[in-house]
């Protein structure tokens, strides 16, 4: 083909927003309301100035690092996102494909297209399994189940979508989506689409570590108080996120709220970080301000729509390449030599 | 109509700038001189972080609250603006209709199209006065009388408006209006309009503190000082406000100048607030800074415009409806227990 | 004519557009350089805001005021500027002539198209006298002779051009304007024009206190040290001024700068400021952050452009006017009224 | 011709616009990733204000400095860059020959087109050598050795490469430059280009410190720690730089990072700033701050481009030009007499 060789995930969205039905493309791209926090995700990473520090020897950039004690060639996940085979055939089997080749991990939709099943069942390497919890208790440990069977490596649940965020946008076009939920199909009727009438409270959380054995992660938080709850309540780990600015419009951004839920867990918890990354020195930032880990949505969705299973190991490749330029041009060759001195505090 | 469902406050805006006639949309929108404080009044919401608590039962929100000891559905009034039949015919009577159907408060304008006996007695619900001062005492009193009459439960003086604010770009085109004020027909002859060369001082406020039994609300002030003089002299409760950026322009927006009134009054008022509302974020915000309610302007006249009092009605539950989104989405379920953690300080 | 009325001195500006000549516009607009400060003089009062008393009777506004003892309509000067032949035959007659009428005070420029004894003789109304040095001190003195003879009622030394600012907007066109000093004509033969191979020093204000009787104003500084000096050599005012942006660029605005130079006089000189001013609100700012007048160059300009002296009177009217409207809405009906709770700080 | 007489630099870069090929275009103007950084260098300065001292003797300005003991008209040094054979066929020759003109130094790129024998001998003044690393050391310590031989007066190692920055804009078009390294061509051969594979580490500083008697200059460093670091190795200046936002993006603005630079070497080193010089007024901001001199990249060029030596001649008058006018209408005669007092406190 012609087309010039795309350099960054922004050409990525450029192109998927060539291919796609508007629809779609509004499903992806909307925030919530006046998209005030989806801006907000941009405008607070690039007020952060970077500190480099020079003649530190970087012939060796090393981007691995651990989650939950699971080894990652780099400290980027793929967020749980929903409906795949919006962009694609393969829809979340070329995802997980993807997450396995590149050697990191896919947080798996309850969501998906496909079932867990499938999706955990297609690549060796751990998955974890995203959990938005049903009205019906049934159902939940159902779905629990289902993941533990598959192999999911840890639970992670979502805690800020009581409600589906209003994403405008999207509202006025997605009459002409085609949803089709995977997991859905084989569960025990029950009273309740989730999360309708069924938002959890820290009992589900509880309930939920009495339920199962795997890890918890708790993601969508976005301050210290319930970070430190998270860490009361036994979890393992926590995402800063608001959800890409799809659910509370005026939220903070993430990487505004991460120092204080550092502050919060005291070294108690694994860390997180989701909602605005594009570029490796987005993942740097997140690292200073101290997650351990990003986690990345919609350019995942750019990935695979453009080129199925190879857009989104590319996308995975360009962050990972761009996390070790920008390691190796600030002096920090390794993710444990990544701290709070990289970054200018305000 | 193939007209795409309005979603928000703004799609009514835009709607009612296609129905109006320029000089009418003029009137409406404009602000006084250079519009600073009413771009002010938007921006100053918009960099305001949500910071929302999860994992909180928010599977029942309760957006009622009361004022002045009335139940309301929401802590969203209907702040005084004159003239509605320059884009209903029906004007304040469908207004008033469509507060009492969702539950809520109209405060009646000096400067309505109808009078207040036609307005408060259109419904069974409260209706509150507001009160521009004559330079005529006997036809201030007289206007309050009739207030009372009607069955009004508040007055509320206005007080930031000793002269008109120049909205410039309405008096290029304010010669089209058709200006008619309901209430002067039936006063007693007198030495003037309002507010000219009459002006209010606090003095006036202890006058009709003997006057009147009715509660009396302070709306336009926006300092410290102000409200604890409000505090000192009597009244029931005080509206933060700059007029929708109409009177002074330059002063400081509502949201911005509410935590010092807060502090000043220390409890002992109710304290609301308009300008600048358009969303239910909004109103979230205002409630965690300390206002026990909010009014809107501008917003009702778009819903009159566009489909009279439904239009109306269409305005107060999107507004209603979307701060229980915000409220759920900010684990917040009931209007107590909005505090001012939901809001990041600055 | 058909045009509309204008309504605020942007309205003149943009007259004053249409009808002068591009080398003259480019002339009289321009800032130094990138226009930095130009920008910064105009977002510097817009970043201000304004806290409102309410409930103050301001039945009557009194904008009056002294300047050096004279009494003013209101506290809005007209700047020296120079070369008004440029936009009106009648040059600087008509703006002495509005300058009187309005009750106010023209600060006639050493740049100006007719002479002093011309601009001074024409109204009865003091006038005072912008110098600038010469290299040759008899040149000099004897301007300053004259301005004594004409009749001016103080000498306003520029301090701030020891060169001309670089206006490049109008570098690029101004081979085609008129030059014409009328004071230059009847002056001694001497070694240099202003202000080239002549900046000025304190032994020159040194060297003028000695030579005249006329208060001394300085017009130019910017800074907490300078005013100081200014006290200590025994001035009766200073101007913080950047020259409308028109000298250095980057120099920070006067709005900016006025807190510290009012800190550093402490009552002991009158202070003054322009640069920038548009709008009464900017005059209300100025004065509450302690000023006591302001002065305007550009909007004379435009009203002489547009109307002559009548124009001027126009601009002069509408600003007072603005500034009444804003000290009622403010309520501060008097100048003395008006302090630091005018604004917010920052 | 007809063309307007350039005024100042921003003109030059648009005429070398006009000039030059696309791909050339890019190469020279392109920021790292998003340009943020590049954005922020020009913003930084422009957010700074400057606070003029008046009524001092500027008659005379001086703007003669000294770096590492040499004497310069002025404290604007020639930055490198490299591959000047790309916008002029007399390539580092015509620069080296418009700095000595100037009476500046030009620091010859490792990467120039022509040969430092070449660049340095073809003038009288003094030529400094800028030096990449190469992995294998004999070709380092050759390069070096050619620079002691050609007469360069100090070795200016940058250390901010150890990867070239992706400077997307330049990538996509790059296939059409016709690369060329003079330097190169008779270097012994060796394990590997410069400096992939070879990131130097302050043992490299050691290395170079004992492998040569020439002063050492750090070029790219942005923080205190590394500036204290470089004072402890014994170098003789500091170049605060990010390299004109080509390397890592989101690196802060060297005169944002000034300060803190200049406060841990405390007088111990020279300092110098590139990055985002354009004006004047920038040079005399960064003096304020603390620098002793600045640097100039892109103006270089579009100088070269434009109009060869004379080209780059002019951008150094200009430069120098306006320089002595901030000087002079600041108050500050001399290049000693600039101090923080210049600049407004954030």
């Amino acid at each position: 083909m012609n087309e010039p060789k795309p350099l960054n995930v922004f050409d990525y969205e450029h192109m998927a927003r060539q291919i796609l039905q508007p629809a779609t493309w509004d499903y992806i791209s909307a925030g919530a309301d006046d998209e005030v926090t989806l801006t907000r995700n941009r405008s607070s990473f690039e007020r952060i100035g970077i500190r480099p520090k020079c003649l530190v020897d970087v012939t060796w950039i090393d981007t691995s690092t651990t989650v939950l004690g699971h080894p990652i060639a780099a400290p980027i996940l793929i967020a749980p996102t929903g409906q795949h085979a919006f962009v694609s055939a393969e829809a979340e089997i070329a995802t997980a494909t993807a997450a396995s080749a590149a050697n990191t991990i896919l947080v798996a939709s309850t969501s998906s297209s496909r079932t867990i099943e499938e999706i955990a069942g297609a690549v060796a390497s751990p998955t974890w399994f995203q959990l938005y919890l049903f009205l019906d208790r049934d159902r939940s440990e159902a779905m629990v189940r289902r993941a533990e069977a598959s192999g999911c490596r840890a639970i992670v649940l979502t805690v800020d979508s009581p409600r589906w965020g209003r994403k405008e946008r999207s509202l006025r076009t997605e009459d002409d989506l085609p949803w089709r939920n995977g997991n859905l199909q084989s569960l025990p009727p029950g009273k309740g689409e989730y999360p309708d009438g069924a938002p959890a409270t820290w009992a589900d959380v509880d309930w939920l570590r009495k339920l199962t054995d795997l890890p918890i992660v708790i993601k969508g938080l976005l301050t210290a108080e319930d970070a430190a709850l998270a860490a009361d309540h036994g979890v393992q780990a926590v995402i800063v996120s608001n959800h890409g600015g799809r659910q509370l419009d005026g939220a903070v951004a993430s990487i505004d709220a991460l120092p204080e839920v550092i502050a919060a867990v005291d070294g108690k918890l694994e860390v997180y970080l989701d909602s605005g990354i594009r570029r490796g020195t987005d993942v740097l930032k997140s690292l200073a301000l101290g997650a351990r880990a990003v986690l990345i949505g919609r350019p995942v969705l750019w990935g695979l729509a453009v080129n199925g299973s190879k857009g989104v190991i590319e996308i995975l490749r360009m962050l990972q390449n761009e996390l070790a330029w920008a390691m190796a041009l600030s002096g920090r060759p390794s993710i444990r030599s990544i701290d709070q001195t990289v970054v200018r505090s305000p």
